[in-house]
Parts: structure tokens; C-alpha cells; sequence
């Protein structure tokens, strides 16, 4: 496959696809037209196709998709065939559900470490992980091949700790503090900002309402 | 102010805007060029100004923007100036760091109610607000003028509880389930898929090891 620029869009549009494929496994589907899995997703036909075009097509004129074999190989673009090591900062109520959601690890996304800086959570343990304090991360981390650190902690703590991870050689980063982060260009950041959502959400309620003539 | 379709693009980079505009507004900052914010946003200016002139504008040449004067304007567009009247449904580790999210509530986001089919947690609270069981939630949306339901609950419960919602006649679902909502089209539905951020890191991960011939 020729290595090209993939846009942001179909990027993001490609776990929806894993998703959508990883369902009809389940329900036994082995092949789709593109036809069928636009209804489906509700996207065009031809969006699917020009998206999956990007990596080479896989599907075969009159044939359709083979489900499995195209969700496989999403799973590889998308790098769900390696296991990548986690630590979650921040166990608030958020950083346990993030602790506590099995179905990252199906996807190959392992909790290696638990921290927080609230002494009362010391050694408790979210599924079989014990929480550690902040100040053994750097010793932690020294030890422990991690690559992705999820940050569940307030924008205050932000820089604090982002500095640590930096330094540490951390390269991924996925972050639900309630600010953007400012790193060195070499680390990715995905950022997860559940109020920028809602606001969005507002957004589509008030002009719908607009259109509606409603107030 | 004219009326015309924005674009989805520019819908979402509004609440990026709105919380820039809020840390400036903290830091007393009363007026900043659009290259300031450029800078500080990390987006080029003259998309600034694109995105900004879709409503009208807001800044004055060779004066940049009043900061407050801008804020206040793009919340009204995101209509954070009403409040809107919410509940949560799914009160496990999600649900209650939503519940606790006391920053929703400046914005004008009220929860109202909380559900869950546990009957341990039932009429435990959340900051004050206590824990309905869900066989109450028709009787409670008959009673109460709710606009969101927050959905933090499995998969397999979400066609059950839309069912309800959309009978009740809620027009808005902010959506944490692992899945799409397929309903009427005047419900609007926005939707935070924590896995698909998850693999679009992965990707990003993964396409920059390629990049830069590490495997």
C-alpha cells in the first residue's frame, strides 16, 4: 500500500467503521455491500468508498466487503493490531470508569498503572491495579514501558504532571482535563473536552430551535 | 444577523473559542488581536477570522476583539445564555463524574434527575440530587420540563431507555454509549465515543512510528 497523507476526516471516521464491522461479526454478517453498510451507517455509499479507496480499497466490485477481513484490516490501520500500555492519572470518578472499562483491553489498550495525589486512594485497587500516589510516577514510569497516559485530573494539575510525563519520554496523550495542552510537537495529544460536547449539543438544540420557530 | 448554515467545522471550534475566551477573561485580559489569539490557539488568524465572521464578526480593524464582548456573543450562539434542564442516566463511575462536573452548571447546564436500575443506589444522592430508579423516569419527565438526557449506560440498555426518552418527547441526547442512536430525526443527539478517541490516538501513534521508521 502507498504511504500517503490521510485526511483528519476519514481518520476520524475510521473507528466508527471498526465499530460498525465489529457488530456485524458479532451478528454472524460475513459480507456487505457498501450499499447495505451505508444504510447502515448512514453515510453515502460513495463516502465508503472514497474513505476506504485512502488505504487501497478492499473490497471488490459486484462482491461487496468481506466483514471480517475489512475489519482486521482497519484494526491495523488504526494500530489495534498491537497492544499499547496505559496509565491513568487522576482517579476521580472519571479515571475509574476509564479503569474500569474492559473493552479497552479487547482492543488491545492495557492499564499497566492507577495515580492520584489524594492519600485515601493509596493501594486500593481498580480491577486488580493498585493505585499509586503522583510523587512514584517518574519511579514508575523509569520501570515500566508506557505509551499512553489518559489525564482525568483538573487543568490545574495539568502542567505539573505533563511536565513529568514529558520528561519521562511519555509520547501519547489522552486528555480530558478541561484545557488544551501545550507540548513538545513530538507528542501526540488526543483530548477528549466533554464540555466543548455539550456545548455543541446546545448548540444544535438552539438552532433547531431558530429553524422551528420556537424560542 | 443574518441566517445561513454554518459549517460543522466551524460548529465545532465555537466551544474551543468560548473556553479560550473564558481563560482570558480570567486572566483579565479585556482585549487581544486576532494574531494574539491565533497564537495563544494555535490556529492561523485568518481562520479566526473566517470562523468568526460566519456571525457577523465581532472585532473592529486595527482594534482586535474585546474579549467579554466576544465571549458573551459566541455563548449566546451556542446557547449558553438559557439554561437547559438535564438529567443523567446510568449512575456508574461516568454517570457520577458527570453528576459531579460542577462546571456543566455555570454554563447553564441544570441536572435535574438521575437514574439507574440499581436498586443499592437507589435514593442515594449526587450533590444533593438523589438517585431515581429508572422504572421513574416516565412518571418524572411527565413532571418535570427536561431538554437533555445524558445516556451513560450499556449498549444493551440504550433502544430500552431512547425508547422511553423519545416517547417522553426529550429532544436532546448527549450519548456516552458504546453505539449510535438510531431515532426520529428531530431528536437531536450528540455523541462521545470514548473508544473511537482512543483508536484515533492509536492511529495517530501509529502513523507516526511509520513516519519515523520505528515499528
Amino acid at each position: 500500500m502507498e504511504e500517503k497523507e490521510i485526511s483528519k476526516a476519514v481518520i476520524s471516521r475510521l473507528p466508527r467503521y471498526y465499530r460498525y464491522l465489529g457488530e456485524l461479526t458479532n451478528a454472524g454478517v460475513e459480507r456487505i455491500s457498501s450499499n447495505d453498510l451505508s444504510r447502515k451507517m448512514r453515510v453515502t455509499a460513495s463516502q465508503i468508498r472514497q474513505d476506504l479507496n485512502n488505504f487501497g480499497g478492499f473490497g471488490q466490485q459486484g462482491y461487496g466487503y468481506n466483514v471480517k477481513y475489512l475489519r482486521t484490516e482497519i484494526g491495523k490501520i488504526l494500530g489495534l493490531n498491537q497492544s499499547h500500555s496505559m496509565i491513568i492519572i487522576g482517579m476521580g470518578n472519571l479515571g475509574q470508569a476509564l479503569a474500569n472499562y474492559a473493552s479497552f483491553e479487547k482492543n488491545g489498550f492495557l492499564v499497566k498503572g492507577l495515580f492520584d495525589v489524594n492519600p485515601r486512594l493509596d493501594g486500593r485497587e481498580v480491577r486488580g491495579i493498585p493505585i499509586r500516589m503522583l510523587d512514584e510516577l517518574e519511579a514508575f514510569l523509569k520501570e515500566n514501558p508506557i505509551e499512553i497516559a489518559a489525564l482525568t485530573i483538573p487543568k490545574t494539575e495539568v502542567l505539573r504532571v505533563s511536565e513529568i510525563l514529558v520528561k519521562c519520554g511519555i509520547k501519547a496523550i489522552w486528555n480530558f482535563a478541561h484545557t488544551d495542552l501545550n507540548l513538545p510537537e513530538d507528542v501526540i495529544v488526543e483530548s477528549v473536552h466533554l464540555s466543548d460536547s455539550l456545548m455543541r449539543l446546545s448548540y444544535n438544540i438552539t438552532s433547531y430551535r431558530k429553524e422551528h420557530g420556537e424560542s
